[in-house]
C-alpha cells in the first residue's frame, strides 16, 4: 500500500526560444546536480587522523596555503569538547576561529543565523575551498547550515552531530532551517552538508533522555519501513538507552548500538535520495511529523523534538487501528515499546482544538492535502487526505485515556 | 578565446552504501531539475487577460477553489500603477493582498526579507499553489524572490519587473539577495522566478537616468558576446533612452527596444542555462561586477547599480587595451559609446586602495582566483587570474584621465 517514490521527469535541458504572440518567449532547463556523504568515523578528534580538517573542502585548494576553518559549535558541547576541538585543530595546524553559540529551539530564529553569518563575514570565509564545521545537535546545524547557504548564496558546510537526533535524521538530510514565531522550521533552505561525520562516543556525554529522544526517530523508521529495526529495538533499546549507544563492538554482534544506527541512516537516506527537494509531498518520513511541530512548539520547552513526534506517532497510531489497518496487538506493541523507550504518547497540550488547527497547518505547508502517513502493519505506511474531525476526536480520546493508563502503571 | 560552457559533470544517481574503516558510509547523488521561463507579454495588467493571475500556480490547483495572491509591490510602482493593479486583480477574481514596500540598496538587507516573510506567513499562503508575484526593479525582485526560497524552504514567485535594469539582468537570472554590510548582495539564495513577465509598457514612466542605467547591463552583452548588439546600441542607444525603449513596432524594423531586449535577454539566459549555480566560477556575465560591488557600496547613493558596473567596465577596457587585447580605436569606440549612453566612465571613488580591496574581495568571492573577464576585441572576452597592482595602477591613472576629458567635453 506505501506509494512508490516516483522518479523525478527531467525535462530536455537546454535553452528553448520562440515567438509568443506577446513576443519573444524562452524556457530555461537545466538540473543541479548534488552529492554529499555520511560516514561513521570513530576518534573524529584524535589529533593524528586528518578526515576532520580535510572533510568539505574543495580538492582544488591551493598548494602550500594554510588551511582555514570557522567552528561553530553548541556551548554544551563546547564545555565539554572544546580542549579537544581545539588540540585538534591546533596539532592538524588549522587557522581556526571559533564561534561558541547556545542553541536550542526558542533561539532557533534568524536572529541566531546572522550570528553565525557575521562570523563568516569577519573571518573572511573564500567562497569554496574554507567549510563551516559545525558541532551541535539538530538545531545547531540547522541553523549553521541555513547561515552556509545564505552566504555568498551558498557556502559548504560540515556537520559533526552530538546528538542522536543529529546522527541519524537532523544532520544527514538537506533541510536547514529555523522556527518564526510558533511556527517551527517555517524558513529554511535545502543545503545538505558536503559531508557528515559521525562519532558516536560524543553520545557518552548525552543524557539519556536525549539518547530516548533520538530513538524516536529511529522508531519512525522502523514504523514505516522496517520491521527489523523495530524488533532490535524491542530487545535492546532499553539497553541501548543505559549504555549510551556505547556498546562494545566485539559484544554488539549485529544487534547493538551500531547496526542500529546503521539501519536508521540507512532508512532515512534512502528515503530522502529520490525526494531531496520534496517536490513530492507525500513523505513516509513525515511520519511523527504531521501534528507534532503544533505540539512542540506549544508545549516548548518542555517536549524535545523526538519526544513531541512520538506522540504523534502514537496519536497516529491509533488513528490507523480504528481504520483497521493495526490490530489492537500491533497498537499495544508500539505504545509499550514507547514506554520501554522513555518516550511519551500522550501530552496535555494536545486538545482536540490544537490537533484540528495542526492538521490545518500541515494541509497548506503539503500543498493544500493532508498526505498524512499512516501505519498499516509494522514497517509500511500508506497515505490519506480523508482525515475526518470525528476520526481525529475519537483517537485523542482513546490517546488520552491510554496516556493516563501508562501514568497510573508507572505510580 | 572566451571559455566555452563546460557541461557540469553529472554523477550516476542513487544511494550508494558500502562499509570503511570507521564503519558503514554513504554517499547520496542526486540531481534538482529546475525550469524557468521569461515571457515578453504586453498589457500585462489588462483585466481580460489571465496571463498574471495564472502565472507560476501549480497545474494541480482545487477546482472551484478561489485564486489568492499575495502581491509584493515597490512604493514608487505603486502610486504609479497600484490602481491598474487593484482593478486587474479584482476583475481577475482574485483574492489578493498587496504589500507595498520602500526598496533602495540601502534597505536591501535580511529586514526588508522578514517583512516579506511576515506577510508571507500572515496570508498563510499554501506551500506550491500560490506564488508570490513581485513587482518592482531589481532591488525588490531579490528580496522578495529571497523571502520565498526561504518560506517553507522554497516557495514560487512570479517577477514582474518594472525597470530596464529588472527586465533584462535582475529579474531573469536565478539569484536573489542582500547586502550585508557594506558587501553587496552577500546572502542571498538561488531561486529562479517560475515565470518573469516583462511588459515593456511600465518603462514608460520610468526616468531616463533608469532606462540609461538598463542600458549598461545590455552593454555588458554586447561588448561580451554580441557584437551587432553592440552596433545597434551605437546606432539607436540614445534615441532608445529619450523614447524610454517604446518605439511603436512598427517603426522598429529589427533595429529597435524590442531587439535591443531581445538580443539582451538571449544574451543573458545563454550564459545562465549551463551555469546557473555558478559551479563554474568564470563566468562572463561576471563582466563590469568585479570591482562595480565596491563602487557601487561606497558610492552609495550616487551611482546606481547599472551605473556602477559601467564604471568597472571602463576600466576593464583600459586594462585589456593595456594588454593589447583591444585596439585604441576599440576602446574609444566603447567609452564614446558610454557617453553616448549617458553612462559614467569615471567615478571619484575608485581611489587604488579602494580597487586593490575590490579585487582582494572578488578573488575571495570566486574561490580563490581572480577569474577576471576582459574584452579580446568586441564582442568576446577571455579570463585572466595574474592581473598585477601595477597594471591596476595604471589603468586607474588613464582611466581618469579619460573620465576628467569627458567632463570638459561635456562643459
Amino acid at each position: 500500500m506505501p506509494v512508490s517514490a516516483q522518479t523525478d521527469q527531467i525535462p530536455e535541458q537546454g535553452l528553448f526560444a520562440s515567438e509568443g504572440p506577446g513576443g519573444p518567449w524562452w524556457r530555461l532547463n537545466t538540473r543541479q546536480p548534488v552529492s554529499y556523504e555520511v560516514r561513521l568515523h570513530p576518534r573524529l578528534l584524535d589529533p593524528a587522523d586528518p578526515t576532520l580538517a580535510d572533510a568539505g573542502a574543495a580538492a582544488a585548494q591551493p598548494a602550500g596555503q594554510e588551511r582555514r576553518r570557522l567552528l561553530v559549535v553548541e556551548s554544551t558541547v563546547y564545555e565539554l569538547y572544546g580542549y579537544e576541538i581545539s588540540r585538534y585543530f591546533t596539532e592538524q595546524k588549522v587557522d581556526y576561529e571559533v564561534l561558541v553559540i547556545d542553541a536550542h529551539e526558542r533561539v532557533k530564529t534568524m536572529d541566531l543565523v546572522m550570528k553565525v553569518v557575521a562570523a563568516m563575514d569577519g573571518f573572511g570565509i573564500v567562497r569554496r575551498a574554507e567549510p563551516v564545521i559545525a558541532f551541535g545537535g539538530g538545531v545547531l546545524t540547522d541553523v549553521a547550515g541555513l547561515a552556509s547557504s545564505l552566504y555568498r548564496r551558498s557556502t559548504p558546510h560540515v556537520r559533526v552531530p552530538t546528538t542522536l537526533v543529529g546522527m541519524i535524521d537532523a544532520g544527514i538530510g538537506a533541510k536547514t532551517g529555523v522556527n518564526l514565531g510558533q511556527h517551527k522550521n517555517r524558513l529554511g533552505a535545502y543545503h545538505p552538508a558536503v559531508t557528515t561525520l559521525i562519532d558516536t562516543q560524543f553520545l557518552r556525554t548525552l543524557d539519556e533522555r536525549h539518547i530516548a529522544n533520538g530513538l524516536a526517530e529511529i522508531l519512525k523508521i522502523a514504523l514505516i519501513k522496517d520491521a527489523g529495526l523495530m524488533e532490535l529495538l524491542e530487545s535492546d533499546g532499553a539497553r541501548l538507552i543505559s549504555e549510551r549507544m556505547q556498546a562494545a563492538d566485539s559484544l554488539d554482534q549485529g544487534r547493538g548500538a551500531k547496526e542500529v544506527i546503521r539501519r536508521a541512516i540507512q532508512g532515512m537516506l534512502s528515503e530522502l535520495q529520490p525526494n531531496l527537494w520534496e517536490h513530492r509531498l507525500t513523505r513516509l518520513v513525515d511520519y511523527g511529523h504531521s501534528f507534532s511541530p503544533a505540539i512542540e512548539m506549544r508545549a516548548l520547552p518542555e517536549l524535545l523534538h523526538g519526544e513531541a513526534v512520538c506522540v504523534d506517532m502514537a496519536f497516529c497510531t491509533v488513528l490507523a487501528r480504528h481504520r483497521g489497518w493495526l490490530t489492537r496487538e500491533q497498537q499495544d506493541r508500539i505504545i509499550r515499546l514507547m514506554g520501554e523507550l522513555r518516550l511519551p504518547s500522550w501530552h496535555p497540550v494536545c486538545t482536540s482544538a490544537l490537533i484540528t488547527r495542526a492538521l490545518q497547518e500541515t494541509t497548506r505547508h503539503r500543498d493544500g492535502r493532508q498526505r498524512l502517513p499512516l501505519p498499516v502493519g509494522i514497517g509500511q505506511a500508506c497515505f490519506v487526505d480523508d482525515l475526518s474531525d470525528t476520526e481525529l476526536v475519537a483517537a485523542l480520546a482513546e490517546l488520552r485515556e491510554l496516556g493516563h493508563l501508562r501514568e497510573d502503571v508507572a505510580l
